[in-house]
């Protein structure tokens, strides 16, 4: 630990380093032998490398490992104040979470927030979530921060672009911005990505490289996983699946175009059907919630296709075979080794899944699906904020 | 040059080296001082591995730059008798190609050949115009060979997988054969991505990143390009598009389902409906082509539409309307920075792009179209070559 210099400044010096970092992240406490195994150094490259670490206050020595017969070998780990925050802001909802550098989450606040009431206000929320997080003391310095929002993203500006359910928020420098008031790299990306990075370190997709994150929630979006890491396309809005066309036929989109993906079963239209059904008398249920309040949303067709109302079940049903229509396609074209399907509507579940499943192995080719697991997230709402977190520390982990 | 050391097997030492090596093969020839700006090596380390090069045979000198202040900065290039083998292996011909270290074509021979004659028929064939292209002393010694085939491959094992189009080659060993063979590394992948990283090589492609490559033939198929690579899926299927869904009420497919982009607009389909279209009377051009021969193709189709028979016409519109409509949905997924279109019925030109960019512009968001170039092949029948070639040079070219 030198002197002057702040701790959260402290980033590896070469690619040896960075990838030792990145060992000790994901894989936890290592002995110096098994991290030579690995890294491929020989072992006075290694015990170097980690000399330097430790200066540098990124990892610190726990001890020593069983014998593998010749002198014991000390286990290293990653400094214990290491701290990422993972934050998600949603379209209704503000997630913060904080780690430690194996991206543990050691506390994690939810706030409901509206997401168009602008970059200051929300931000504003986030750091007041943040210095919660601090009073309560599981903040202390912070080595980076990942921020996800809902919508497009300029990675190069670190800011939203165009984000159609964001007013206020384009171009806003939400990178530059965070990181002036934290103190700290931050990385910005849209929410689904980090929910598949979140995957893809804590989730299903641990084992995957090139794999899938349906998000069904308000909309509908896709996170895309490449050789272990996001890609976003050239402007940003790669994934952006929910106005991939279902039929020529079919309702008139927001887009404006007809027969989106999410014109048949985004938040919005769940919310169209489930009126007309509580109107028309074909939902009970829904007919008797909307007797209780004014407006009803895909979350009560959830509840209603949970306690067994035979209508609620049937759009549920209907709106999987839409998304797998539209998921068989990509399927063909990306084949993939892993679809996760999550968001508030994947609650529905099993009935869900199971149209899904059914469409896609039924219409993508036999070499894509072979051996294709579709599964739903078992993250819970935690997928995000991971996600940001890893994300923020592949690039504090980097040289 | 070491004494016993078969040139053929030289390789760079380390990724500095590698790299050198990459950027002499895509830019030309470079002063050492360019090249010490590009690499950001120390004049002193580069020199270093210049002459590691120069000692392995793989650089050589060629002169020196113009004085950029101080000494005149020697010219580096890659050595000239580097050899790269370029073959692509088509459902109904086979083409060999030789290049320079440079991947410029030295010789091309292109001949036609039945793929389903299975393996030993056609790679003898392969061999036979390697000895041709030997014998007319284009070829030397071969550094490395990259073989492009009409159906999924196994990356691992260099073998076509279930190649529906292909009897006889399942799993059959192409890679080692052909290594034996022709006594240099040889890397196998599907003809498409081998057409998308020429167009990433020579043709349209040159600055782009991340972009597709639309191929229309017998099949439809697409290359995709991720961070400058082939991307191929985790088992090799990556890119078959031509049984995404335009329709559940379309012509039945071979596949099975109904209304794949194939049954509407792939070779067969032009051929079954050409036949219908001169049955009927519709298409006086097509009706007399048939009254010359027993049967028609998707060329004929072509020919009609080039004359300007109006049914013919509407056909490669309506097909061009079926392609728009699946690949308005990948870009959405995919937000490529281009897109490629190329093969057979790509000859059709400029009508067929014109319903391509129409439905893509109008379906697809304005955040993944706003900076989309869609745009013809301008490579003609070398992209497959030129792509194996660059293919097997990455490898070559790697540390």
């Amino acid at each position: 630990m030198e002197g002057g210099v702040r701790r959260m400044t402290a980033r590896p010096e070469n690619v040896h380093q960075a990838r030792i970092l990145r060992l000790l992240r994901t894989d936890g406490p290592r002995s110096r032998a098994e991290l030579g195994d690995v890294v491929a150094l020989s072992r006075s490259k290694i015990a170097l490398e980690l000399d330097r670490l430790a200066a540098l206050g990124l990892v610190r020595s726990d001890g020593f490992a069983a014998s593998r017969g010749g002198r014991r070998s000390e286990i290293v780990r990653l400094a214990a104040n290491l701290r990422f925050l993972g934050v998600d802001i949603g379209a209704t909802s503000v997630d913060v979470a904080v780690t430690n550098g194996e991206l543990e989450v050691l506390g994690h606040l939810s706030r409901p927030a509206d997401v168009r009431d602008g970059p200051t206000a929300v931000l504003d929320q986030v750091l007041e979530m943040v210095a919660k997080l601090r009073a309560d003391g599981v903040v202390t310095e912070v080595h980076g921060a990942g921020i996800g929002v809902p919508g497009p993203v300029s990675l190069r500006d670190g800011t939203p672009i165009a984000p159609p359910i964001m007013p206020g928020w384009d171009r806003y420098p939400v990178r530059e911005a965070m990181s002036q008031e934290l103190g700290c790299p931050v990385l910005v990306n849209n929410d689904v990505n980090m929910m598949a990075l979140g995957e893809l370190h804590a989730g299903l997709a641990r084992s995957a490289e090139d794999f899938l994150l349906v998000k069904i929630g308000t909309g509908i979006g896709c996170g895309i996983i490449v050789r272990g890491e996001i890609y976003s396309g050239v402007s940003g809005s790669a994934g952006d699946i929910g106005h991939i066309r279902v039929d020529d036929h079919g309702p008139v989109c927001a887009c404006g175009n007809s027969g989106c993906l999410e014109a048949y079963f985004g938040g919005a239209a769940l919310a169209r059907d489930a009126l007309a059904a509580a109107r028309s008398g074909r939902s009970p249920f829904l007919a008797e919630r909307l007797a209780e309040k004014s407006a009803l949303t895909a979350e009560d067709v959830g509840a209603a296709a949970a306690a067994g109302d035979a209508h609620a079940v049937g759009m549920v049903r209907e709106g999987g075979r839409k998304v797998g229509t539209v998921l068989a396609g990509l399927v063909n074209f990306f084949n993939p080794g892993l679809v996760v399907i999550s968001g508030g509507v994947a609650g529905l579940g099993h009935a869900l899944l199971a149209e899904i499943r059914s469409v896609v192995y039924q219409r993508s080719l036999p070499l894509a699906t072979g051996n294709l697991p579709i599964v739903l997230s078992d993250l819970g709402g935690t997928a995000g904020v991971i996600g940001a977190a890893r994300l923020v520390s592949d690039h504090v982990f980097s040289a």
